[in-house]
């Protein structure tokens, strides 16, 4: 694998030339911030979520997020149909099970779509875990448990799925069920501010977009974000100041910035 | 009653030290910024609004907070079914009537959940009037009165139902039906900022969970915000600004500022 | 006509005074920023979509904002029950086509409102050339083309519907099918914040009702807010900071600020 930063500098530059149409089906909270941070990194976000139309908007979009975190059953259907266009059509799609162990409804949805195998999924520790079948009741939609406790479940799942799943918390686990790789970017206050976990699997959609290799695209995408992170949170005043300078930092983030800030590696 | 500045600051780290999960069903336009103010207070905030889950999640969450600005029928169902949840398990809830008065659905709705007697009703003076059965037709969700307009028909109201009401304004009133205490907190430029009374319920409902007397948890939440409100606006070029001072300014909270600033006196 | 700042100070003086109620039913991503710029710029929003109560409250506004961004069958109804309402009554109403062209479904909703006969449609040049029946496919929710390509059909446009039309790009046209006015304000940095097209159709809602003539009232809020944007974007470090500074921006704009710089002229 070439060097970390080199390769978030290839993903994100591309990003910003092919402009990536990214469709989102996510949560009420999410809305805002996703679009905005995607528009950050050069991509351009959709929000379409009706049975009338989220399945033709699919094969329009070159990726496809889905996010369960204000889920209900008629966005389910929705979600469903166009993971099947998306699938169909070779293009990528990411599932980030929001909260999944904390409700019976949320679990089974979330397991329903992984199995319909996504590109990539991204959650934290307590949502892989119980996606993965282990008891992991997060405390709400965030975690109770560091993202080494999945190392193991998510192995097994993304080589049972045949997908990449990313475990994001301090130090962030991206596996394809065969190789591993760590990225260590980052900063504590950005679990001050909600959503970003699910800006950053919206991101996820559109690195996918521009580098074949899922595994690596997804690395990619978290040290960016992560970087990006950092350098918002150096000198912000709180998590109110850390999400504007997010969006800036995302925007004027740059090759030197990469290549001396990425913290990323394989590891297995 | 102890003084103001030290119940603020009681609660507030206790909040801080017990992370409480509050869930919301709110509405749309305040979704990101509840969830961001519960957040910077310390407190671990869901979005849960599907009947198929909202009353299970109810059962584990600390808190739950019913806010109807964007409601439609299907989610006062789950509002209903989680309220009653909440009440059973002995948890604090929290209705935020907002625009109560405005249309005649609303008024049901509004009235029908106050009937299931909330921990605490936050609304301003139009809302808690129009709640209490006075011809009170707010603009929109913007109250057309001041708080000590509402002053008797909360005090009944409260006494009613058992419940604590607070109506927020210049001075907020906090009342049990029998004790009454104002808050001279706050910023006429938070007016001027989007659903910052509804992240204000939401609020509520985390410092409920640390204190067992409702009036006091409440004034308490009502002195925190309005004094991270007021240092938000000073030096704030505008909404936009205060916004995110509001954020920042409730995470950097100190116990120094609030002995000094909290104007908070039982009057009653 | 006057000169395009006076036209504008006028105007925004105006909303300042009146406070006018603008009832949205618009997409979950543009909920938080179009009730924020509206309270900016003077206005009081409610964001209410529920069939119980949408024709009610759109008889209670001064202007109902129609937006499909984030469209699903039950809220097309409210929309057009509303919509009529507004007519009956004689009330202005705008329509924001977002995305038409994209998917069919959305087309024909976009249509079928029109139909209607909004005072104003905005929306950008792809959206207006597939409303006015031309085969524009935008790129999800962002325009392909400049506006001066959709001069000629959005003039057809306002023709034959009676209506007014905006399509904003990086030079706005104006037109009712007789006169044109180009405003020339904005900034490039404006098309990195999400749902900032939204947002400036629910401020044109606000300006109409304080003016009679909506071709003038429509050109007005676009300077004034192009205006606000440019002022937002010098010295911005991303799209996160010009978000935040734009709110501050149409908050403190004054007479002088206007008749220096807003850029409006009728050309035909």
């Amino acid at each position: 694998m070439q060097h970390g930063g080199e390769l978030a500098w290839r993903c994100l530059a591309a990003v910003r030339a092919r402009r990536p149409l990214v469709h989102n089906i996510t949560n009420y909270v999410a809305m805002d911030v996703s679009a905005n941070l995607l528009l950050a990194v050069g991509a351009s976000p959709a929000m379409i979520h009706a049975e009338e139309e989220a399945a033709e908007f699919a094969g329009i979009a070159d990726a496809l997020v889905l996010n369960i975190g204000t889920l209900e059953p008629a966005w389910v259907v929705a979600m469903a149909a166009a993971a099947k266009v998306a699938a169909a059509r070779g293009k990528p799609w990411v599932l980030d099970p929001v909260g999944c162990g904390a409700t019976a409804y949320r679990t089974g949805v979330a397991r329903d779509l992984a199995a319909l195998r996504p590109t990539v999924i991204r959650g934290n520790a307590s949502e892989i875990l119980a996606l993965a079948g282990a008891d992991a009741r997060p405390q709400g939609v965030d975690s109770t448990a560091g993202s080494q406790a999945a190392r193991a479940d998510a192995r097994d799942l993304a080589g049972r799925l045949g997908t990449t799943v990313a475990v994001t918390g301090a130090t962030d686990l991206v596996t394809d069920g065969t190789r591993l790789i760590e990225v260590a970017n980052g900063d504590p206050l950005m679990t001050a501010v909600t959503a970003l976990g699910c800006a950053l699997s919206a991101i996820v959609g559109a690195f996918l977009v521009v580098h074949a290799d899922p595994l690596e695209a997804t690395a990619a995408a978290l040290a960016v974000y992560g970087l990006a992170g950092e350098r918002a949170a150096a000198g912000a005043a709180g998590p109110g100041s850390l999400r504007l300078r997010l969006a800036d930092a995302l925007w004027t983030m740059d090759e030197a910035t990469l290549l001396a800030g990425v913290r990323l590696a394989r590891v297995d």
